[in-house]
């Protein structure tokens, strides 16, 4: 049954799912396997096309996927879903069946759905989806576990994502979680509008 | 005057600052000349010892300080600074001046203060602030305006940050800022604990 809240969110608007900071969850597939992991260290890395750059730990079986498959979707999860999350930060699908690997989507029990352009795997309840082409870069993959991506498609649910803004106002269960460490995460706070400043004016006149 | 409230964090827990995915002003100084700009695009890169990752466009000032320089600070602006932030970001050093550059801090009379490690000028009033010495590498910078470094001081105001954790309550003034886009924010919200699941039932026998 597809979500009737989600929606396809234009390329040109994607990096505005990740710019505030949320901690995401990535999921990739591969020859029958899929998995997925949270990570914190996740932001995106151009407006057009948009690109992303995500930490994979090296011994993470998520990363083997990626490699494999050459694409990963970030997913960004909700206040509803810390527990999941959490569980998804410290739990690594290599470890939890040494070396063949069970998915985690099966072991807690949790949907997903096929994406637009990639096929990995994604993660029913959250509120926004960025599918990407990985850009391989292996210098900066092996030396930094640092992994590049091009955003190639994106949803989002309509109750807190709309005309690229974000608003929770009245959808605290939706909230984007921020993780500080050890399970403790800051959710998503009010909106505000700021504006720019005047400059000084004695420089102003100098200007 | 220094502010009684700024505390030295221990240099493995400096990428809790940053882990929570707040918008960054970004500082540097060269040959007596200095600047800051924001950034809503950093992340903690690796944690001991700490690194961080942040995207710099070309045709900001502030980077050509920080490849002179070799060093940079990430800090932390509040809530009470956002109207500052979004003047920070909207505004370039470089296109202020022309081609000279007169620094944003003296631009809208705001303060700095000297850090513990690098040349790089840190502005009163944030809430944390890394200092950092650049990783070069070329390829990445050019190619993704992409900037690592290496984190070698940093400090937090431990009013909001103590014992590794950010806490807010009491304290809006000071709550993180998170852009979205166009002067739009997120405010850090409320801190919540998550727990680990067990896995399914089913699963976990046959595990």
């Amino acid at each position: 049954m597809t979500d009737p809240n989600r929606r396809i969110v234009p390329l040109d608007k994607a990096y505005r799912l990740l710019n505030h900071g949320p901690t995401v969850l990535v999921s990739a597939a591969h020859g029958g396997q899929r998995n997925i992991m949270a990570a914190a260290w996740a932001m995106p890395l151009d407006f057009s096309p948009p690109k992303v750059a995500v930490v994979l730990d090296k011994s993470t079986w998520t990363r083997k996927l990626i490699e494999a498959s050459g694409t990963f979707a970030l997913q960004v999860p909700t206040h509803a879903q810390a527990d999941l999350t959490e569980t998804f930060g410290s739990s690594s699908g290599l470890a939890l069946t040494q070396d063949e690997g069970i998915d985690k989507f099966a072991a807690y029990g949790v949907g997903a759905f096929a994406g637009e352009a990639t096929s990995a795997p994604l993660l029913e309840g959250c509120v926004a989806w960025l599918e990407c082409r990985l850009l391989p870069e292996p210098a900066i993959q092996e030396r930094y576990d640092l992994f590049l991506g091009e955003v190639v498609a994106a949803q989002a649910d309509a109750r807190v994502f709309a005309d690229g803004r974000w608003n929770f106002e009245g959808h605290d269960e939706l909230r984007t979680l921020h993780h500080v460490a050890g399970g403790h995460f800051i959710l998503a706070g009010d909106a505000i509008d700021a504006h720019a400043l005047p400059r000084a004016p004695r420089l102003k006149e100098s200007g």
